[in-house]
């Protein structure tokens, strides 16, 4: 459902994966104008229903501002189905509507799925498992925040804008020394845009409107840099991306042995990364469903083996 | 069951948690010859029995050669287990005979527990179900392997052993390039040995003992340092370990975006780190049990909200 960056992300994953098939891509554009990398055929969003027996999973690939807090619970009470819901503070309350209307329509739906919220969920949940005695550690980056390349396009001024996160250096190698540093948020990341102004705007009114603006930079160390349009064409298309998530603790009787369990990703697409995980998981819902469950789940809930496409044999012998 | 060092890392993981309460080690050695750390009573492995009604999980701490290949399968007759089971090529065995058992019993059983088996089995798991078009690679140490510094222990003249296993770093930075380069045996990790002699061993002819010791040794570049019983004492007592899971894989319709997944773990004590994995896996199982599953299960069938302490809500909301 929908065809965006994330979407084309999913098609790829579905197209390299064994046991998936795409079957369909639902759009609430005009279906004519949108043309698959795959080819597979384009519907209107409207005639989702007349799928529900052909479609095993309903991949959600809306934003989770507008389309999905509306899009998830609507269409988990007709198919099986995965989102990439992201908003961490709200995940709980999507949950709940989700899973009302699963159960009410008795299917199954894994929601929150992605890096993070996802793959660096389960980390988190995983290390602390194991570590009860530590501390968690998230960096993102180097890589394009979209919220914060947005929050810069809407400056008066500027024509095009892109934001990177980038994880401090000296605050990474702090917690991988095992010290367990207290940092502050500007310790942790700086930010560093690249603009293109409109033509006449002033540069330094807007550096100032970004570097103060509350919320995305006030609390940041932010470097603007102005470039061309010809620039941002070259040299800023890809959409690069990654983290770490590093949990940093003690065991033994007396907590002397420090102990440092490391998840990290290095992305060159964010989107074909997502949508791989997307993929994985829209396997794993449909395992879940078959297997007699119903109701929301998210990353917690998912087993290696029902993300897996290899059988437990397989799993147990090589990996 | 059992007290050596994984044991005294399951008794100290068991302590740092909220939810839940060592009862009793078994010992097959006379009971009061062995003082706990914690206190908690000995009692000889035969009377495990008298205490069915009162172990939810009994976690099995012997050695995967000799013990936990019938340890496992009678324990999981009478209790919900535990094992960290390490021999690889023969966990499918395993796996079969401790079902069977579990079974018949009615009891749920978890077995091949720990990092390798165990959390790095998870990360090879998760990485290939995102990234299907990838390579796997995985690298230890730096770090003591028992089974290799007792290879060395069994040469004429040597009194005590200690090898090291060491990642080779130009491998490591190779493949975090995303280059995923084809890597021998020999390029991607070094071993190093601390050897202590018996008075008038030849260390020359022990040297060469270990350097052409096949399987072991004979794939590898070793280094081998002779040390006095003091130094071994004094700089080699601890146990550190640790490692590297990288998934290095490709996504999108050309496949050209390259994608980089690593889970490392640096550890200052493998045992009490090993130890604090089965803590949650016996967490994990127990839930498993009263959820009304029984059989054998490996890390491929668990959750994230098995594993953890959390509440599935806290999970959503916090992690």
């Amino acid at each position: 459902m929908g065809y965006g960056n994330l979407a084309r992300g999913v098609e790829s994953a579905v197209l390299s994966s064994g046991d998936m098939v795409l079957k369909a891509v639902f759009t609430r554009r005009d279906p004519s104008s949108v043309r698959t990398r795959s080819g597979v055929k384009v519907l209107g969003a409207s005639r989702a229903g007349e799928y529900r027996d052909e479609i095993d999973v309903m991949v959600l690939c809306g934003g989770s501002a507008a389309d999905l807090p509306e899009q998830t619970p609507r269409a988990a009470a007709m198919f099986d189905v995965v989102d990439s819901f992201d908003t961490h503070a709200r995940i709980e309350e999507h949950f709940r509507r989700v899973d009302e209307s699963a159960r009410a329509g008795g299917h199954a739906a894994l929601i929150a799925c992605g890096w993070d919220p996802g793959l660096f969920s389960m980390q988190r949940m995983l290390s602390a498992a194991v570590l009860p005695r530590g501390k968690d550690y998230t960096f993102w980056g180097r890589g394009v925040s979209q919220g914060h390349s947005d929050a810069v396009r809407r400056i008066p001024g500027v024509r095009d804008a892109r934001q990177y996160t980038v994880p401090v250096p000296e605050a990474v190698e702090a917690v991988r020394a095992g010290n367990a540093p207290l940092l502050s948020v500007r310790q942790k990341h700086t930010r560093e845009c690249y603009v293109v102004l409109e033509e006449g705007a002033d540069p330094e009114a807007v550096r100032e409107a970004i570097v103060s603006m509350p919320h995305y930079f006030s609390d940041y160390d932010t470097t603007v840099h102005f470039i061309t349009a010809e620039e941002m064409e070259r040299d800023h298309r890809e959409m690069p991306h990654g983290g770490f998530v590093i949990r940093s603790g003690v065991t033994g009787m007396a907590g002397k042995h420090r102990q440092l369990i490391e998840f990290s990703l290095k992305l060159d697409s964010n989107p074909e990364f997502t949508g791989s995980v997307l993929a994985a998981c829209a396997r794993a819902v449909y395992r879940k469903r078959r297997a007699g469950n119903v109701g929301c789940f998210t990353m917690a809930d998912v087993t290696l083996a029902e993300l897996s496409e290899k059988t437990g044999k397989e799993l147990r012998e090589l990996l």
